[in-house]
């Protein structure tokens, strides 16, 4: 790579540091891009500086988003009194596609974890606590993912918020709309059939 | 997705256009960025930007480079007698990596095919014997993949470069170093076979 100009070599390295890329998919994505020069690489170009420079994290949810508050923490058709508690960003984006969920979202930025020794004081507990109690919530939407840190996040949450007057809930556990048993984990089915309701 | 910003959408819908990627993992890969705005996603956009405006194609042998002609046309050290005609610009950057070829290089920009409808006029043939009779070019390797397509556009290269007095040479076929048989195709062994050298 001697001749390869620096800026290609930069470019590379960076696209290499990307999840799921390596040097050789960077290179790939690379060449693609300069090979795209008008079509996709000027309006990628501007967009990413766009990003950059105006999207934010949410100081009350943790979304990220142009403004802050975020759209959904200002928007007053959703109710604020049923907090969802997510991990991620992602898992909002996932949500409010599907368009079901109308009130507000906390994103905890994480779950708890021994082995990656992340503690409650890496996530966003204690905002969601004294958002809990500032606004008088009266709902609390657990939906963590449903692994062992995931559920042991759920639990600790749970000891936490427990003496405040609110309910606590977590989304369903059971077989996926359009999922065929044969090929459900032993989990679920566990989950969906002591969860079973009446027909 | 109704109150994901516009240039968060964008981003996604940019990143999406790209080869290997698909919605979900548009949206993995922009999240990520946002996440780390200020160690990736800020030099990946100053990247981005200084490659657009920067980097352009060489005029002689169809590289990417910062300059025009490309460093490897510009330098004196390596042999212009020599062309090495390959499919795309990563291969050049292939075998510029392992630094054993001292010649020039001349990018075509693909290979005939007749399922794609690249024609001759597709590709940069006529750059590539016009180039060749003005710098009297004593030897062309021909690099092409080992396809179909590949070996088409080999064949019709060595028509039209048949009557300029030169030697037309092409990568031998056979082995990988570090390859073992049993993992090979038939039609690699059956090259590797009639085209045995003396031990």
């Amino acid at each position: 790579m001697d001749n390869n100009s620096n800026e290609i070599r930069n470019l590379e390295y960076l696209f290499s540091r990307l999840p799921g890329f390596g040097p050789r998919s960077a290179r790939r994505i690379v060449l693609y891009l300069l090979k795209k020069r008008d079509t996709l690489m000027t309006p990628l170009s501007s967009a990413i500086t766009l990003a950059v420079n105006n999207v934010q994290d949410c100081s009350i949810c943790g979304n990220i988003d142009t403004l802050d508050p975020c759209n959904i923490c200002k928007d007053p058709k959703r109710d604020k009194n049923i907090i969802c508690v997510i991990e991620d960003v992602t898992d909002l984006w996932a949500l409010e596609k599907v368009q079901s969920f109308k009130g507000k979202f906390h994103v905890l930025g994480g779950v708890l974890s021994a082995l990656d020794g992340v503690g409650p004081e890496d996530l966003r507990i204690d905002e969601l606590i004294s958002r809990v109690k500032k606004n008088d919530a009266k709902e609390i939407i657990i939906a963590l993912p449903v692994t062992v840190d995931g559920q042991t996040t759920a639990h600790y949450l749970k000891e936490n918020l427990e003496n405040l007057e609110l309910s606590i809930t977590q989304l369903s556990h059971g077989v996926p709309v359009g999922g065929e048993l044969d090929y459900l984990d032993d989990g679920t089915i566990t989950a969906a059939i002591s969860s079973r309701r009446p027909f």
